[in-house]
């Protein structure tokens, strides 16, 4: 069993892409303070693969160390669909089937986090009562330049497709979830960097201290080419029969071997070694 | 007393700057039916001047033929401040000070219109049970390169003055007040073009008939330089007492006699002609 300062060097560097404020991270993870670790997840499938669970581990490490995981589940912002990354704006899910994802992503995240020290918070406990002039007043604590500096934002504008302009306001109700929730670190992909760098702003703009931001790289799917994605077919679903999940860690190029154990298993040190060598 | 045909020429060409769509603005003006005419006005101050009476003064043309003055008293979108032409963003008025000021302007507006064809609507019949989803749904139905192609945003973004984010949402919020009263005309200041276009947009996106727009230019203040304007202490107001308004009218410089009395008196036309030979 790693002792605690192992625990925060593997925290901060195994399967870590990059992490904002790193040193602050450190000392508050050394301070002995319990803090709250935010993750968001839009519930747009009715299912999770594993690609989702690269965060999830990672919060895993944190509750070792005794921190609270506090998981939001995005029923408002899968309504609009996060644009990072995306080429053009997605079809709207319904209210109905947000809340029936919603249902079976919880029962499915506690394979992964320890139940005890998880909390779920749905963006409805916050926004169902959201007024115009509490939306006006949330926008007008965030400068449209550094909305519009969003790498996703600027590509959508100089292209053909659809850009939409409820898509404008995804990272702000993201951001100010880290608010709702009193976030001290929050957990995401890389390629939401910009949603969780907008949490540390609207923490900011409500007189909180900003969260520190903790990144993971995106799991690649079972082609070994895109993004794990259900829609893509290259996804390995937490419902998968046990036998279909085998079935497809075995089709896995050999390439992504390394990557998989060093994301998903909670394997030591020497043994990660081992495997690259491999 | 003018007939019908002399009386659509004058709302057409007098003291109009551009009117879009025309031909059907004409049409539609011809055949009898009785026009929804709409125009906003944000209560950002206790009292209103003569700068405001001049698009009451064309809808007061439209209700000779008998049409209706819809006349919408923004108490949303006074919050955030119209930032046409503006260069930064307005300090915010709280509701306490909007609802004061809405009530004085009604009974100012009808200084100039005919009250029995006259109806009143305040934008929080319709904006106060806004929920989030109905602003992500709105906002769904506006591109983003549209919102983003204001003259006054793109000046904003280029400029180092503050900008904040529920700037953006001012011409939407306007444009669906168009829908809420199912306008048929929108009377405006030329230089609000871009939310009184916005109208037509998001009115065809509910599935409406788009409004007509026509455009009247700005009164310049008593110091014949700037846009009337409280603020600038340029301004005749409508509350002023008699020999206020009286000192202050004569003491206009000579250039600003005819634009004057061509946007604020029913006169006639061969008054006018005599106006600008003097």
């Amino acid at each position: 069993m790693p002792n605690k300062g192992e625990l925060i060097n593997q925290i901060l560097s195994r399967g870590t892409e990059e992490v904002i404020d790193e040193a602050h991270l450190k000392d508050a993870l050394s301070s002995g303070d319990t803090l709250r670790i935010k993750h968001g997840i839009d519930p747009t499938a009715p299912s999770m693969h594993i690609g989702h669970t690269v965060p999830l581990q990672k919060i895993s490490e944190f509750q070792e160390l005794g921190h609270t995981a506090v998981i939001i589940i995005g029923d408002y912002t899968a309504m609009i669909g996060d644009p990072s990354g995306k080429d053009k704006t997605r079809p709207p899910l319904s209210e109905k089937e947000v809340k029936q994802n919603a249902k079976e992503y919880k029962k499915q995240i506690l394979k992964v986090l320890h139940g005890g020290k998880t909390e779920f918070h749905m963006q409805s406990e916050w926004y169902k009562g959201f007024k115009l002039t509490d939306m006006l007043d949330l926008l007008s604590r965030v400068s449209t330049s550094q909305l519009l500096s969003h790498e996703t934002f600027r590509t959508r504008l100089d292209s053909e497709q659809a850009f939409m302009a409820h898509e404008l306001i995804y990272p702000v109700l993201q951001g100010y979830d880290s608010v709702a929730v009193k976030a001290d670190v929050e957990i995401g992909a890389l390629e939401q960097k910009f949603n969780l760098l907008m949490g540390r702003t609207i923490q900011k703009q409500h007189d909180m201290k900003s969260q520190d931001v903790l990144m993971v790289p995106y799991l690649l799917g079972t082609d070994g080419k895109e993004k794990m994605s259900k829609s893509l077919g290259n996804s390995i679903d937490l419902t998968d029969e046990p036998e279909d999940m085998y079935g497809k860690v075995m089709s896995i190029p050999d390439t992504l071997i390394v990557s998989y154990a060093e994301l998903l298993l909670p394997i030591e040190k020497q043994e990660l070694t081992w495997f690259k060598e491999e």
